[in-house]
């Protein structure tokens, strides 16, 4: 733990505005350092009291018998903003600032104020949570620096979770949640505002706690993205799960852009992209952050995702293996030495396939459950157990069953999760340890969660996840290359473009089909300001050699009749593609390059396709997003048509990632539509080509 | 109530294997009977014992000093159908049978031993139960015929939900979720293999009493299709919503067919069809069927899907309206005045556009929820409310939040639902009557299942659904149609197809063109033995009038090279679609005529965009099927394509499901793809063309 290690355990704490009322906001802190142990020296702080909930208070800041180490303002408004600076003369080391009324009401007074108090706090280093925070709150030293009702409402109990968010509710959804669970959360920090120190921040700093296994995000913008690049490295380092909320995915803050990748990788879309790279999960409801909970807690790091379903119903074996099926999880198929197995463990009528349905017969006979589920730890296929017991009580042994799932999940190593809907039985195997949901299309869903998070941690592991460097492009004008200048652009960085050639008068056209080797071509008018070259009658396909002169006379009679630059006409070698993609790349003010591979033609907007890369990426990356596309289903080949060389558009779109990567290439935004997908081991190598090129650079 | 009634409130029942223990499956029942007020006559039967549980025993059937209207049979094997065979020599009117052993296994003996109680049965008119029946319980009678272990861990209690299942677990889980939620259920029945009785007959007999307000079903498989139109009808008649899970929806038991409808149109897909036409929600899991139970029973219809969102923490504003988006709910918005209002009862800082925040001003304003939701009410384009209070607690008035809202639900007659994470304080809202979820996501998803149901039962009011009639198509051969054929066949039944001329020599290829109005045209070699026509050359497209000789020669000559019948060489106009679609139809061995319609094109199976339909439908329901594709999003017209006439493709549509209803045309499959979508106002009238078909007939 490192530069922000005085929140967590200060030497001392001022409030500022302490309050005699133990359930107002000066007051609450008071209480909480106290009942959760705190050792270090509280002082409140409030000119009109000398006691203050049984200790001495000050009138002043000035008055406190040590500059304290930490100070939380509680009073508003410009005696708050007098506080924190007074504060920050005096040497504190942090301000928790919880009044509210600041910046987040969008008014001039409010922005002014946060300026003064940042101003202030520069000038001796001191470092400001808030304001409009709900405060920190570390239960491994009590220092409970918050308000949060919920520390009331739910007796705190240091552990291993701990939960960042900027919102004070999305803080406490989650710590009520963990302890009605029963889980231990060692933080529990709600930063408001964040105009110094970031949630991201404070992040980084107690997932490098050695005690923490797991960390709760919430966020309301994903924007200090140097820190969380941090999380993301200390979590992987350590091995512990990042799952992170962030609201606002319907609404897509997505501006009008000059290119299809512009419209089609949202802001939304570079989130998921991010955080997917970074290893972190992301929920999508504030249910979704705790539901795997349990699960990331065990001691284990799951090797697969091939599931067993168990069952004493047949009806819910089924349904375990539909929901499996729409969480895309694989059933395990079972060996025969495990089917020969389960033959002998299980009833004659009973059958050996998984689903494992045991049977009613677990009414009389109790050891179902033991002998049924070693035979499934031994089989080396089967990755993870769900087991669902709809029905039982009196009659049933569940103590037993108990006994036997917790047994084998401690010899087996497999990750179990249970489908209980009756609280009463849930309660037996949750005492033994074991992780139990109400149903189970719940209990499938965290497991995929579970499972998937680990995978994609797996794969984050390998990456080097930096922060991101300083770029001239954010700040500069655009200026976009015409097509031909755009197609040898393509080339240069390493994305196979059509061969064309660039023409001046309709005499030079035999000549240029003849460089091209002749056959069928494409001629287009080339100007930088043509946007839509094929309504314009720009674009002409299929042109025969004995046509081509006449072709080209038209396309420069086009661009003077529609009083366009004219900068040539494209003559390019005519290209049919098994299939046609889209490749394409952005510079993001906040994320920085994008990539986005996809279904190409013309709805790629109405009806979008697309995958979003953060460079850099490995062509694995790239072939991974490419088999998540609604177009991966006819790639390898269907109804007669050869497969495609998926790695020639991968090993493209990785060049395309290192191109925008480079601050020199100065690439603001890159659009292929259609770059053709050709047979995999056909005679046209690299198999992709680029037959169109909108590429705007910074300059 | 009507032919199942005896089972519901039988004046007497005799138990046959009944056991001394009260945990025995020939124990339980008696019990059951006693505990729940069961008030006719109940005869233990066991030639072991003089007295069971309290009451006389007898040694045999024959000894009973009256035939019992119900027998419960608990007994095993050859023993359980020797005494079915004996009931229905008594004239018992139904028999329960739980023992189990019989067709579920799939072995001989047990399915001989089914037959032999069935023929008893039919002899005497008795009904048959089971075999391998958890039971049925009737709790507004008493007559609990059923051993679940539930109703012992969960006190039965009457009310207006109705369970009928073929699963016991299935009948017993939504019971005890139900009983756990204070839910009071009035049936709860398990019917097991329904060699006789099906649980859809029982289910069409309890929706029709007046006591019960929802249904919930969970079923094997959909085959007794006209019970379940007949308890969608009353069911639509009395206003009580149905809600059915059915297992399986991921491994569809897909046979392989000649045509695209016949591997789209899968069983799963056509249960869908089935279900939604008649008014029935399909639940997805366990939790799915329950989740909306307490909407459900409310006394009121929803009128319309808009949301308003109220919360006091602005992350769960966000939060819930991402869930309204994944639902596709669309949020209210707000009028002019609703928004002075809010403006006047919310604090300055809070926004007054909807979601809501009334921010953490609720801790020290209690009146806020009070003031905000009557100006929702009032404001006219509010159709249900959604409420969360993520944090509260010690400060917090939240009886008077909960005052507030159960107010507001009473006096503005909308539907409300609360995300309440803390159980303590979402025990506030229950005991008012308010229904409460845990988190925002589960709120806004189950209300979108009422309200969405609410709709589709409205739809569905107003469609005849009427029990099907036998149809010869079940048994016999098939015959496939060539393409002519089929294009005239298409054009016969009101599916408007390409024109064509079948021409049988090269010099019938001029005239043939001249009949078409000349231009390019397509020429196919035509014959029922060709499947795979583009793969053997057998199609060109955009011939021109001087080649047309020479091309039909050519197709002459390939049909005879590949040994097919040659039924002569189609010459047609040549369509160019905006778009191109796909109609189809299959005559299914269940659920009789099904219609499909979609994205066309080579792709269908690898990328299928397709909606079913069951005939007869409207064209509404056609056009709102047309509006669920993905295709749907580019059909109005984007990037300079007309929009193209859906009216036209949805009347196609209709015809086609009336041909298919007509069982003298004995359509088995017909598939057309492409079908031509053309622009909206054209040339063209109807504005679709069919350009292929492949018709299979019976014969």
């Amino acid at each position: 733990m490192s530069g922000l290690r005085f929140f967590h355990d200060p030497a001392s704490v001022a409030i500022i505005g302490a309050s005699s009322d133990p359930e107002k906001i000066g007051g609450r802190p008071i209480r909480y350092l106290a009942e959760n142990g705190y050792a270090g020296a509280v002082y409140p702080v409030n000119p009109q009291r000398t006691e203050i909930q049984g200790l001495e208070a000050y009138p002043s800041l000035d008055a406190l018998p040590t500059v304290p180490e930490v100070a939380i303002v509680a009073v508003s408004g410009a005696n708050a903003v007098a506080q924190v600076v007074r504060c920050a003369e005096l040497g504190v080391k942090g301000c928790v600032i919880m009044a509210s009324g600041f910046g987040e009401t969008g008014d001039e007074q409010g922005l002014a104020w946060q300026r003064e108090m940042l101003d202030a706090a520069a000038r001796t280093g001191m470092r400001i949570v808030g304001p409009n925070s709900q405060g920190l709150a570390t239960f491994s030293t009590g220092a409970v620096l918050s308000f949060s009702t919920l520390f009331t409402e739910q007796q705190p109990e240091d552990g291993a979770v701990a939960v960042v968010s900027q919102s004070g509710a999305l803080c406490s959804v989650p710590y009520g949640l963990l302890r009605e669970a029963g889980i231990g959360v060692r933080y529990a920090h709600a930063t408001g505002n964040d105009i110094d120190v970031t949630a991201a921040e404070f992040a980084a700093e107690v997932v490098a706690d050695p005690e923490v296994r797991l960390l709760l995000l919430y966020l309301e913008d994903i924007s200090d993205l140097d820190s969380l690049a941090e999380v993301a490295r200390t979590a992987l380092a350590r091995g512990v799960p990042v799952v992170a909320l962030k609201g606002g995915r319907s609404e897509a803050g997505q501006k009008a852009a000059a290119s299809h990748t512009g419209a089609l990788a949202t802001e939304e879309g570079v989130v998921d992209a991010f955080l997917a790279k970074h290893g972190i999960w992301r929920a999508r409801s504030t249910r979704d952050l705790v539901a795997a909970a349990e699960l990331y807690l065990r001691p284990r790091t799951p090797q697969g995702e091939r599931l067993a379903i168990v069952s004493n119903s047949g009806a819910i074996c089924v349904l375990a293996a539909d929901a499996a099926a729409e969480e895309g999880l694989a059933l395990a198929e079972l060996t025969d030495t495990t089917r020969a197995a389960l033959e002998a463990a299980l009833p004659a009528f009973a059958s050996v396939e998984n689903p494992i349905d045991v049977t009613a017969a677990l009414l009389t006979d109790s050891s179902l459950f033991g002998k049924v589920l070693p035979v499934l730890g031994d089989d080396g296929g089967v990755d993870a157990c769900v087991v669902g017991i709809p029905v039982a009580g009196r009659g049933y042994d569940v103590d037993r069953f108990a006994d036997d799932v917790a047994r084998f999940e401690a010899t087996s190593g497999l990750p179990v999760v249970m489908a209980v809907p009756q609280s009463a039985i849930a309660r037996v195997f949750r005492d033994r340890g074991i992780v139990v949901f109400a149903d189970e299309s719940e209990a499938v869903r965290a497991l995929a969660q579970y499972l998937r998070h680990h995978a994609l941690m797996a794969a984050a592991r390998s990456r080097a996840l930096a922060p991101r460097a300083a770029d001239r492009r954010l700040a500069e004008a655009r200026t976009a290359l015409n097509e031909s200048e755009g197609l040898e652009f393509l080339a240069r960085i390493g994305v196979p473009a059509v061969e064309h050639v660039l023409v001046r008068s309709p005499a030079e056209a035999r000549a240029a089909i003849d460089r091209l080797g002749g056959g069928r071509v494409v001629i287009k008018g080339c100007s930088s300001e043509a946007t839509h070259k094929s309504e314009l009658g720009l674009v002409r396909v299929g042109v025969q050699a004995e046509d081509a002169e006449q072709v080209v006379a038209e396309m420069i009679a086009t661009l003077a009749r529609e009083g366009l630059a004219d900068e040539g006409v494209i003559v390019a070698r005519l290209v049919k593609g098994v299939h046609e993609a889209m490749l394409g790349a952005r510079f993001d003010p906040v994320f920085g390059p994008v990539v986005l591979l996809g279904a190409g033609g013309i709805h790629v907007e109405a009806l979008p396709d697309v995958q979003l890369l953060l460079p850099p990426f490995s062509e694995q990356d790239a072939l991974d997003a490419i088999g998540r596309l609604r177009l991966s289903a006819v790639l390898a080949g269907v109804r007669g048509a050869p497969p495609v060389d998926l790695g020639a558009w991968a090993t493209a779109a990785v060049a395309l990632g290192e191109a925008m990567l480079d601050p020199d290439l100065a690439v603001h935004e890159l659009d292929v539509n259609p770059l053709m997908l050709l047979p995999l081991g056909g005679d046209v190598q690299p198999a992709v080509r680029a037959v169109d090129a909108v590429v705007v650079r910074s300059r």
